[in-house]
């Protein structure tokens, strides 16, 4: 039901999801749903969280793998900048789109998107092996994921992943020097 | 008329924003309005280049006007950044999203979306004294326009400017030295 929610809120944005809309399309009957879901922005809110803390999980499974070495920073950014792609970060451009503009939605939108930034933030550091006490570091880091949803939101309409690429290996190589404090 | 479209943009988003809403917050006759903005994609498009133009042209003439030096990249990189901020970047975002989800939308707001980047480039790197034949300035200038979209959104919902000022300080320090070549 989750996932059906964030492929709703990606495919036909606010406006138009529906925790009714979302059960018909996972297959889960309305009062069901309406149990576990009282109100959209429950619905949407879990959802957009469940769906970001998946795929933060799987980043830091994958990046585990990488050897040690200067290779190594430039994929772990690489893996920090898609997960602001694809499905996943369309709807939650569509969350933050309609929350701007709704006080109910925004004051469940704000916990989430801090709790996902400091997720993101805390992922970041361990994966890219990031001592915070080295000066510059912890902004760097913070930058690494300003930069990422920058992109995300680049790609949000058209594919640019050839710029993208070319920006990531350079953005890696300065980023590699702060962190080892060249 | 185009400053109205802004606002309720940003303020009630695309779905509830229509040419004839914009009309009567601007005093403009409905008829004017449909004459010169026969679709909602028209007038909306239309509005969001016209204060981003307005906008980078304001930067433009106030970057002018400061000192060559290494303060002056710090200073231009918060210049940029806040062009990503406010109504502006509110209503932009809110054409971004609808456009997602709407392909005669879409068709409108992608040739919107190349010509506000490759202005913003342009004035990046003219403003930033940068030498694109310098190995990594291209892409580094780009990573600053990434970087300052990402923190546009990060800013939608909540007021993170004193986050923003320390990321922005240790960027500036990075962008330096590769425009300088160190």
């Amino acid at each position: 039901m989750l996932d059906a929610a964030v492929g709703c809120l990606a495919e036909i944005g606010w406006a138009g999801s529906t925790v009714d809309l979302v059960a018909e399309r996972a297959g889960v009957s309305r009062d069901a749903a309406r149990h576990h879901f009282p109100t959209r922005e429950a619905l949407f809110t879990a959802a957009v969280l469940h769906v970001s803390e998946s795929r933060m999980a799987e980043t830091r499974r994958r990046a585990a793998k990488l050897p040690r070495g200067p290779a190594r920073t430039e994929a772990v950014v690489r893996m920090l900048v898609e997960t602001y792609q694809g499905t996943e970060f369309a709807a939650a451009v569509q969350l933050w789109a309609a929350a701007a503009n709704d006080p109910a939605l925004r004051s469940h939108v704000l916990p989430l998107e801090e709790r996902m930034d400091r997720e993101a933030h805390r992922a970041a550091l361990e994966l890219l092996d990031a001592d915070e006490s080295v000066p510059g570091v912890r902004e760097s880091v913070q930058a690494t994921l300003d930069l990422a949803r920058g992109m995300g939101l680049a790609g949000l309409l058209a594919d640019d992943r050839a710029r993208r690429g070319r920006v990531i290996a350079q953005w890696a190589r300065t980023l590699d020097g702060v962190l080892t404090g060249r």
